[in-house]
């Protein structure tokens, strides 16, 4: 298959890509790295992505930022930051991509663990989390042309101990390996309208 | 206790006032009707009500609008009204009440059944409904003061067939009065944290 992955150069773009890359083509997509240079808040620059990349098998994004502070600290320009980016990001993707991906193909997109095992912190994380499993298992049945969507919701990964462990006292790290092999089994396998956690 | 209902006058609304007046007494708010007039999508707004109706021992909000639509219809900007009016509005609740509700008081937001059991043209509601409900999670941990909060997630509700019916084929709707102990169960329980889901 040919394959997008949007955020290819981040840590879970990484792990999704070193299991992808066995079997598939990838064109990795990211702000500022990557084969092509793509914002997913702005649908003209996801357009131009979809243009120079057809056909595409599947997409699968991996990117997303969320404001992280004190519930006592956030405002609401806080927790849009993450709806706008995270959410409407990978939601922007998604919509650009309806008529654009082969027949059969597949979405893939990213949330995270903090929309059901919450840490001090994360609340942004939690209500973009969470905004991203309520679309996928929604767009699911509305999905033309046989295309099925899912999003992996990783727990804090192994190689992310270093930047974030502070904030996820007593969480046990998942393994890259297994992070990857969740965005085969969507990628790969049949399932559509999944939250598929690796916990 | 004294409670703040928000959308007092909707069906929803109808519904958890009918249960918490027999042992409550109520404020009813809205955008138009009801005994205080407030936007909640409108931060100075709510902190007006908060300012009239002080001291309150829990606000329930059972308002919340999204834009239905067919998935290949949609634009981000119908998205981003669901995610501003309904998962937005209620968030900044929340965030005004933080410092203003009683000690052990209680919060308790509106979702719906589409994040976990869509239908055609309800991704916008599924998206906002998640949004939610990842948020009611990881706010619970960080709450001050004894507060817990909670969202219930009704079904279509018996008087609200006439509305919507058609486009919940099959779906068996729940009675206003099950809705209604929901919210009793929110803002009288012990629970926080807790989607509570009505089927
Ligand atoms: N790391 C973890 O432990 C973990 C666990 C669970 C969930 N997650 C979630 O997974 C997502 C990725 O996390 P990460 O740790 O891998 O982040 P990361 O290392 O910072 O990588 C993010 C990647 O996404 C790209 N990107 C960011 N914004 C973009 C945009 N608007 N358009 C296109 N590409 C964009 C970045 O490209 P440029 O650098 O070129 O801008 C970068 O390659 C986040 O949403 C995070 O919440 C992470
Ligand atoms: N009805 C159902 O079967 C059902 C099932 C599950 C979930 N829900 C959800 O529950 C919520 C309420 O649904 P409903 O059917 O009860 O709606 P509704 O009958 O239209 O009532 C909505 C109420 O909220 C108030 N309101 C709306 N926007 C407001 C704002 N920005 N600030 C303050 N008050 C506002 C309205 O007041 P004014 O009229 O004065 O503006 C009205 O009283 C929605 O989010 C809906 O998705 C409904």
């Amino acid at each position: 298959m040919k394959i997008a992955v949007i955020g290819a150069e981040g840590d879970i773009g990484k792990a999704a890509c070193c299991e992808l890359s066995r079997r598939h083509r990838l064109i990795k997509v990211g702000r500022s790295s990557g084969d092509i240079i793509a914002d997913m808040t702005d649908p003209a620059s996801i357009d131009a992505m979809y243009a120079r990349t057809a056909p595409l098998d599947a997409v699968v994004v991996t990117a997303g930022d969320v404001h992280f502070g004190a519930l006592m600290e956030f405002t609401p320009a806080h927790y849009m930051e993450g709806l706008a980016h995270k959410a409407m990001g990978q939601v922007n993707v998604v919509l650009a991509g309806l008529t654009r991906l082969s027949d059969n193909g597949s979405f893939t997109l990213t949330s995270g663990v903090l929309d059901r095992d919450p840490i001090r912190m994360g609340s942004g994380a939690a209500l973009a989390n969470g905004a991203l499993g309520g679309f996928v298992v929604s767009a699911a049945v509305e999905m033309p042309r046989g295309i099925r969507i899912n999003v992996v919701s990783p727990g804090l990964l192994d190689v992310s101990v270093a930047r974030y462990g502070d904030w996820f006292p007593g969480h046990e790290p998942v393994s890259s390996h297994r992070v990857g092999l969740a965005y085969a089994r969507s990628v790969e396998g049949a399932g559509t309208g999944k939250v598929i956690s690796v916990q």
